[in-house]
């Protein structure tokens, strides 16, 4: 079998009502198709309602499962609890939240505004955490465990330079993550996290960039593994996090990445060593310290 | 479904050969018979030849897998050489490792003699990274991608008294396993870990305290998720990390212990105060502050 | 010499301009007045003008240093402005910037409001990156070597429930230190982060908690150093870090807490275990595993 | 001031005696004279005996201060307790403990033997917790409220190809670092760490690669704060860690690397973008968007 093939056995999401954030295209809509292949019953949302119905008819089609989707900015909490209540109208209830709607400005900082960061920082955090709060109280008040995915980044962890209001507001989510993960664990409640490396949907990152400066920093040449991700690997990742395959696992942030978070290790640098140059150290080493053994 | 059931589509570890230090017992046990399920040849290696010898009957028949025993003390590299020797005599080649043999001491450290640090430092990290050595060397050479995971622990991120020398020893494992993710990524060679919370077995727990003790310090109630995991949650989280599904996974550690590890947050204490007592905990802010707001 | 005497060779901070949010009371005033008897200009900030002014008048006396105040709310960049202006026109130029406001609701995070959690997100974080981007603006333009320390907590990195708005907050301020250090070090901008244990400020603590609760989880017992922190050793280790001292650091988070943190370690709460204890265990252990080596 | 000089008030290590591994050359070297300087007496150790006596008598002159010498090999315990005995001997007890020693291989990890892999944890890993049980228990037993600082590296955490046995070492000390902090805490017992960057000793570097590999992975040009460190920078903050005036801090590691470690965030290689090309993203994601916002 292959990483471009469904993971979980088949029905693993039955009976299981799961809204994504940012669902209508991406990583969002990939996430909401291999749902549905699984069985849950899926609401997508985002301010474009055009590309919602767009993408709600092309999943009803391909998967033949059951999905709505509702306009909703995530800044603002009527919208949220509009979501809500129109997911309990059609399904029943609610099981699962994807918190994957996100912003970005890739821009040495002192060049943004401040209102450049707000906007950043509002909706991948505040957004994050009035749907997040929402449902919790939804599902404190009527006892369903249910379980919440973040789509965060790694740099939610060790920073980043040039997409610091991004970083700042992945950052709280991580920690609400592991906050609430202990704080709600009583009440039944999950929250994980994944940290996704490049999964490019088309387009997006030659959009960002000027060609000569894309092909310099093209993803496939910084990767410890040589290519970018496949959305059906994340998706797998996602179906087990919002599975009860899952059900030991809280405040847990999983990186998929191809590796790429390693490369900040002190030495990783030295992967342009040829083999010939490596042969050339070594006796290097030899002869200076006589024993083999450098000091450090 | 529930967590009990086996998560991974059938087959999903076909034509792939795996082998589990420590697989006799315990979780290594728990591994290897999913692994078998999923259609892999294993290879189960421990010190103890006749438990071996026990299981393996045991889960050829349970299975219908293809299973071999080999005995070994991974301090040992020639031993561990042996095991690599017999498994591509009896499969053509190995694909897969669990470094899952494991020893420890609870104890007071200045309790513990050097030796007894020395003896479990050198089962867990020399044993480790002696049979990882072994077989990148035979992965580069033959251009096999081949897959390691290590069993590891929660403290050895958080370091954690009392269990001092496979603290350190974990530590290091887990430090190879981002390490050499990086620097073998060239060959397609992934490693990854997985950090278990209490998945008890039989009895070991009770046979290490007393029996008022064992009550006090009782996983269940100290375990966010108030129970201990299943083996075969283990076994779906490893299954899937060996496998091509976690193909563009390397040097990631995932924690799965039903929040233990959160527990550590500075206000997590508060877990113990009833509703009524937060009642009055608002009163007084309110009245405090005057504001609601209270100062840090 | 102990830990309630200052640390920095005299002078240490002479012909520096330091401003510090928060300054008027707690831990903002004694960094305050640490910083003014190593020889630095002071500019305290807060919402609250009367407090600002005693405490100006305070230190100016019992320093004998340059110390003034401005009012802001740095949740109003207008403010913030001001404050800079203030400073340049007072004592020429700003060098450095103690993040230090902050504010807290202690609570289940169910019964917090949107507008609770927005308050708490608001004066931590954005009044952070509010400031922050200000003065590296300031410092980019004039080409001025500034440092930033930001006051965060434990639980900015290991998250905690009950302070679910202030861990998220204080996150994003960890990730802006970290991501801020790479991206201005060629600007010779540092920044740096403390996350403080216990230090409590009169009566703050019981003023939170009903007398019996604040004795069942009072810092002194759960703390493993037995103690709370002495607000001149929190004085010491910021005056290092808005130094020269600490010229070769930036994006580090150091954290001073008797060892709070570290309480997290699997098998920590072995700590209630009495010697006569250990000694039956020894027994016990030995008696099961008769070769003296407990299973993990 | 500048980060050449000392740091402390003088006097500072009055009357403490600590003993610095490897403290024959190098960072090890420099910690000693700067203790010297302020009052400890110091022992250092190492396997050269020839290399001790002329820094012993160097220091000696330099400082004015007690200083004496024992050989030792790390990996031998009888040699440790040997200066601990001469230590008491000399200077009546051993308050600190900075354990400095270290081997390293730069090397692909599988050009290693392993018993090339055994010899650098043996010293590293080894080492360093045979002394510090060693004086653990001597402290815990004569009620001495010792202090240990264990010389790590980032790549203890972050993990490094390239330095595969002194990753997984180090990584075990760091550990033991946060373990014991906790357990032994109760004796007043204090562990603590820095992880340096690079603070070069004459040639050490040069010795170890080819010129044209020297120069193009120069220190000073990947180093955001573009310099390699002074090591008096590090012995101030050493001095700190081993000194009263850190009394409150315990498990903790400080990183001191001119930001070394943060290069590892996600978009951090956006570092090589000049100024005119932002001008021009910044014009394409404004015409690609349209509002200014770009997609993650």
């Amino acid at each position: 079998m292959t990483y471009t093939e469904g993971m979980l056995r088949d029905g693993a999401l039955e009976n299981k009502t799961i809204i994504v954030t940012g669902g209508g295209t991406g990583l969002g809509k990939s996430m909401a198709a291999y749902f549905l292949r699984l069985g849950a019953n899926v609401v997508i949302c985002s301010r474009k309602a055009e590309v919602l119905e767009q993408t709600a008819t092309e999943l009803a089609t391909s998967t033949g499962g059951k999905i709505i989707y509702v306009e909703c900015d995530v800044r603002k909490t009527d919208q949220i609890e509009n979501v809500i209540a129109k997911t309990i109208e059609t399904f029943g209830r609610v099981d699962g939240l994807v918190n994957n709607s996100a912003g970005n400005f890739i821009s040495p900082t002192e060049r943004l505004s401040y209102k450049a960061v707000d906007t950043v920082v509002d909706i991948v955090l505040r957004g994050t955490y009035y749907f997040t709060l929402a449902l919790g109280k939804y599902w404190i008040e009527h006892d369903i465990r249910g379980t919440v995915l973040n789509i965060v980044t790694t740099y939610a962890t060790t920073g980043s330079g040039w997409v610091v209001p991004s970083a700042m507001a992945k950052s709280g989510v991580l920690t609400m993550t592991k906050s609430l993960a202990f704080e709600w664990a009583r009440h039944g409640i999950r929250l994980n996290a994944i940290a996704p490396g490049p999964f490019p949907t088309k387009g997006a990152w030659d959009r960002l960039f000027p060609a000569e400066l894309a092909q310099k920093f093209s993803f496939e040449n910084r990767i410890p593994l040589h290519r970018t991700g496949d959305h059906q690997e994340l998706a797998n990742l996602a179906a087990y996090l919002i599975s009860d395959f899952s059900a030991y696992m809280t405040g847990e942030v999983i990186t998929l990445d191809g590796g790429e978070v390693l490369a900040g290790g002190q030495f990783n640098f030295l992967s342009e060593v040829t083999d010939g140059q490596w042969d050339a150290i070594e006796e290097q080493i030899k002869s200076a310290t006589r024993g083999g053994k450098s000091p450090e």
